[in-house]
């Protein structure tokens, strides 16, 4: 199964073997949004101006859930992550909010995962503050962004 | 904050009271789609049929993080979640995998949010397993698309 | 060693068996307090009138540890704990803050420990969040203030 | 929010950026105390001479949490921990127990929040064993009392 | 795959869905024994009689890891456990320690799975504890000896 | 307590303190076997031709559950393991399945518990799925065959 590196040659699941690469400074930024109705993104607005409280609530989902992303994806590597950055803007325009998460480590390997992970969890945090006046809010374009450090150097989507 | 369930009259965070309500059969199912390059969507369908170990291991993530919902998103009660099925489509046409978790508890409360963690964590697994070959994959669409019990009746969208 | 439930008679650690106990209604009530140099205070009061955000994290750490207590705590038993309140007050006078957490539950067993780890826990993110510009605070007064339900009814700390 | 490291300009939480600095041997000691009846504290004592579970069962709780940590406080950095002490002293002039808890690390950033969660831990599974007999113990003076290693050099509380 | 009830009809894996099965009183007890030099059990003896820390934290590792079972066995639904109970006796003549736990809750499923982890954690605990002195212990004849409750009735291990 | 490392000198429990030792690359090795009738064993054979779904799950429980490892051991040091690799062989003239677990980290200590861990789950998951069918499976010679690197060197079981 080339090029699946979480399969060995009968195609059964492993975790990829890291031991012998060196510890260095890796970075992930991930993206993600989250639409919604004009009306739910006002209310997030309005109280973005007072206290914050439902982004405020996601960013501290994303950066925990960070922290956890070896717990929930089977074949990632524990890693000690040493920075965590979540961001949040809202798009009146397109009645979303963009969510984009940036984790530094150093380590034997990428922090993809855990920048996705964080994006995915600040997102369904998102959904579950206001999903009593918004149910069909939808979470979309989830992607990594960029990538840097490690052996396979600088990824920058297109 | 009208609406807003998880937000007091101040607009601070707080966990829904849900002590009073009756415990009662509650469903909820959500969906969620991973946009990849045709090759890499025929990598996984050839693997489907041999082993399926891609499919299988992100079923897997799927069902375990469905437990850990509670951990994850702030203010959702934990559940004993009595059932948790995760189900896949391979799409060829537009080069994606549907992802549907179906979610039933006995509780007090709906397990939307279970749902749409399973399929977000399924996602982000099959991303795992893929990104050697795909780091362009994108997880879209992750939506609820249907709840029953408990005493705001059946949800579905439209 | 009569009185202590978790031990038995050799001594040993033990849970409490509970199997038998009906599932009512239960409700707990600690607080406790974080003291600390007056500009410490004033600096956490400023941020209130703004965002708020250190009491914030506070708050959200206090909800997910409460639904972490028996994770923590050996012999505590598992619960589903269907509310949890968070609250603080700003004493100027003490250079203080106050945290006070009331849970309530539909269980066999009482929810003490979760009301009393949900103020610790808020408390300890308080001296994270200030721990830059003081380290000498101090956690104190912790303490269970009212419990109700179950068989041994209510208890009102003195 | 000049000094509060884990607020960005805007006050918003993130967790602080530690990728560039030295993994060195850092140190942190907490304290704290369990106050209580006289009858209570006996009860301990006697114990401690046969078996000593009470204690036994705190001291694993209060270092396997100072493991769960980062878990617990949201801006903590995820750390593997080198040494975990943990001592309790019977004060029977006070009618208290006190705790002390000594953590190690190689690590980027300081072990204080590990050492306050241990001994808060410690101090509330003492709660958890005594509270059939005694609900009105108290848990006071936690506070960290010593920490080396890192830029900031030693800090000894006075 | 007649019997396999966590495969669906493909031999797929799944949880399987206990929602319409009724809470009822159910117990499990399974036993196991850590095989080790007759020099390793009499330490762990002589211990015992002055301070019993090996077994003290083996069984508290054992009351812990039955709470944990449903995030360690993939299609383990999560149950709030009601009773842990779990003994140690050492046998001289075969150079073992046998572990027994008992586990009861009241739920949709059984606690098979709960009463099998307990023993297997307490058990891999007490080779952590003793490791120095023995690295050739062996865990055997880890198995499910008792269970009653739920429609299938009692099994009793002949 | 000559040669119990987790035991201080009055037989108190302790985490040992391994700060001042050097990261090194290390492994171990670990086995056990699950006993069963020889139509589970045939079944489990079966789906392994077709889907595999039994010890895929297995498997992915086993590496999930070596990265928990200090979560389930009190005196266990947290490390950021490297590589895991698990590996099933169907033994039908003494109808079992061996499970070997290998993992790899860069540390101060060893991996012993995390490769006893990873073989215990996955043994604990092959009877989950197939309890349905066979509840009389025995888990036994769960044991270390091997561990090199650190100060103590090379392990063989003899």
């Amino acid at each position: 199964m080339k090029g699946f590196s979480h399969l060995d040659k009968k195609g059964k699941a492993k975790m990829v073997d890291v031991s012998e690469k060196p510890a260095t400074l890796r970075e992930a930024i991930a993206r993600g949004s989250v639409y919604m109705k004009p009306q739910t993104l006002k209310l997030i607005k309005e109280m973005g101006i007072s206290k914050g409280d439902v982004l405020g609530v996601a960013k501290v989902a994303g950066i925990m859930a960070a922290k956890k992303t070896s717990e929930l994806i089977p074949m990632c590597h524990p890693l000690n992550i040493t920075s965590v950055h979540i961001g949040f803007t809202l798009d009146r325009k397109k009645n979303k909010v963009d969510i984009e998460a940036r984790i530094r480590v150093i380590g034997q390997t990428g922090v993809e995962m855990e920048a996705l992970t964080a994006v995915s969890v600040a997102a369904l945090t998102l959904y579950d503050m206001c999903k009593a006046v918004d149910k069909e809010m939808t979470i979309s374009e989830v992607m990594l962004v960029e990538k840097r450090g490690g052996r396979s150097g600088v990824f920058k989507r297109s």
